[in-house]
């Protein structure tokens, strides 16, 4: 009956066939697929988003049919952009893109349908202005104008609005991968939450408003960011190893290693790393790759512990000349994909989801009168 | 290890010592006091949401003191109000308060900071704000203009705003009573939402806005909706009984009925019914509370299922003449206390909440070349 360990760790939640993690042997698959095998093959972030939800990767012409939706359903509605410049300097993209998809379930042309199907067709539209309000709040709450998004791959569209000219094919390509490895990841914190909100039978906009929320948390995605906040603390790859002996000392948490799933080597990690091994170099930062290599070798020698998808994606997303601000909004522009997938395979096969409480408080109390209070 | 059931039924996910729900003898405390003592004490629904937040209900001068921090934090920021008007006609208020109150996270005091103390605050600032926001959306909607919010009780003070006239004390009073029935329910869908979301740390208005978007859903706050549809449907007491048979012969949905947790009679219904059978006569609608108890009576005896909350709150609110789409609002303005009260509780002593999945599909699936597919 009991859970043995609060935080449900173990617990199985309900069923899924979106992705496997083997937290073991250090394995994640999308619909089957290892996901160095979908890297390897050069899939795209567009391919796998078509995989999560079609159970199949999309043959050209399908692949032809996503890519003219997505480029159809990238602008946003007036109202919203005027709540993004609304918002005060002192917001950030995260929560803005929070505000925005909820907003945008207003404007959503299948507003007020609440079946399958319009959360199919809500699904894509959400991936599609996903990176768009991403791009526009960095450039808002930077006190730039906005621009309208160009036509091109997720990735390219996304790197080109924010930055306001045509990308390198190399960031591309980068941005592309960062996409594919953190697409889905089963259970993982903000996914559950859609995954509650969504056994409602609420809608598409209710599941992903909550997941963007807890995304942002600094236990889950919020933690990339921390990691290069982290890595300009350390100023030198020399200081690092006691930088991270006194962090442990002082029984402070160090940023981006261990997971809830993996006991060996997140599969993530392992891809990223050689990402980061070529990049930080060539963007002039080579010390935050070799802070990174030391402070990974120190945290598995005192801790055993590895790092995680968020340690290197720190680096990477540094490398090229992406904000802090932006990670995690970056890591939600993926797992759209993940979210809007298992809010249709749990919506596909709902029961609601409502666990219980171990009650731990006061028994019968009786209601004491005003006066006698305090 | 697996959960028996789907949906999490009967799985501890965690502690708490808010409210206790006894599923078996159909009882519920706040913090251990029953709820038909604070009802029959006519305890306001603002010592209630103290008594969730500080675990004791509150003196004189404490209530006074919360009673000038809600009067002062009613008002909404300009471009917050901008956001609801923008709203699209075919919009719901329920969509509204979502989005708002995501939005007003970015305009808080205390944005940006994710304290525990901070997070008190906002819960406060949510509960003035959140039944402004209700009535504010209402008005729009039906294309009426804003007005200020009064200063008073939360029930008074949103039913001044909404009609735009000082309530009747009857009007005032049953609505307050309805904010304290369904102030906190152990870990309902919506709340479990909210604390998966806290769990990772993030702030008090990602996890609110998860959790309104999670009460909209039919399964959930959206019921007592359905059900004033559904007695709007059933134009005769008389018919009541084979309207309703006709509905199960159909396997259909009949609303208002079950319970996840309660096995006999919810405590709220029973004191909902009293309220419903004194409240429909008076506004001209009996046939609403006689239609009510006719289907009762016939879900009992055919499925032994009892009305739970959303039953009557349907006929209570209707014969006030509350529009259906504000239903779930109010569900929301209460439940709110609650929610807040569970962010605090999972921050003050948090694990992330991440339990897995049992995977059910595909293993070993290679990425077959774009050409061999489909």
């Amino acid at each position: 009956m009991a859970a043995k360990e609060s935080g449900l760790r173990g617990v199985v939640a309900g069923r899924s066939a979106l992705s496997s993690v083997d937290g073991e042997v250090g394995r994640l698959t999308y619909r089957g697929i290892d996901i160095a095998d979908l890297v390897a093959a050069e899939t795209t972030f567009e391919e796998v988003a078509y995989l999560l939800w079609h159970d199949e990767l999309p043959s050209r012409s399908q692949l032809d049919a996503l890519t003219n939706q997505l480029n159809e359903s990238r602008g946003l509605p007036g109202p919203v952009m005027d709540m993004l410049a609304s918002l005060p300097d002192d917001s950030t993209p995260m929560v803005a893109l929070r505000t925005a998809v909820s907003m945008l379930g207003s404007f959503d042309p299948d507003q007020g349908d609440d079946s399958l199907e319009a959360a199919e067709r809500k699904a894509v539209r959400l991936l599609a202005q996903t990176p768009n309000i991403v791009a526009q709040a960095g450039r808002l709450l930077e006190g730039r104008d906005p621009i309208d998004p160009p036509d091109g791959s997720i990735a390219e569209s996304f790197l080109a609005t924010y930055f306001g000219e045509a990308p390198k094919p190399e960031a591309t390509r980068t941005i592309d991968v960062m996409l594919v490895l953190q697409a889905d990841h089963e259970f993982n914190a903000s996914t559950f939450a859609a995954r509650v909100i969504a056994a409602t039978l609420t809608d598409m906009h209710s599941a992903i408003a909550g997941a963007v929320g807890a995304l942002r948390g600094p236990l889950h995605g919020g933690a990339n960011q921390a990691v290069l906040e982290m890595l300009l603390q350390v100023t030198s790859p020399e200081e690092a190893e006691a930088w991270v002996l006194d962090k442990l000392a002082k029984r402070e948490l160090v940023m981006g290693f261990g997971h809830a799933v993996y006991r060996t080597a997140d599969p993530r990690a392992t891809i990223l790393r050689e990402i980061a091994r070529e990049l930080a170099p060539a963007s002039g930062h080579a010390e935050w790759f070799e802070t990174s290599q030391v402070m990974e070798a120190v945290m598995l020698r005192e801790k055993n512990l590895n790092s995680n998808v968020d340690f290197y994606a720190a680096t990477v997303y540094a490398s090229l000349g992406i904000p802090p601000d932006l990670f995690t909004p970056i890591f939600a522009i993926s797992r759209m994909s993940g979210w809007t997938a298992h809010v249709l395979e749990q919506q596909g096969n709902n029961r609601i989801i409502r666990p219980r409480a171990e009650y731990v408080g006061h028994m019968d109390r009786p209601v004491t009168p005003m006066a006698e209070r305090g």
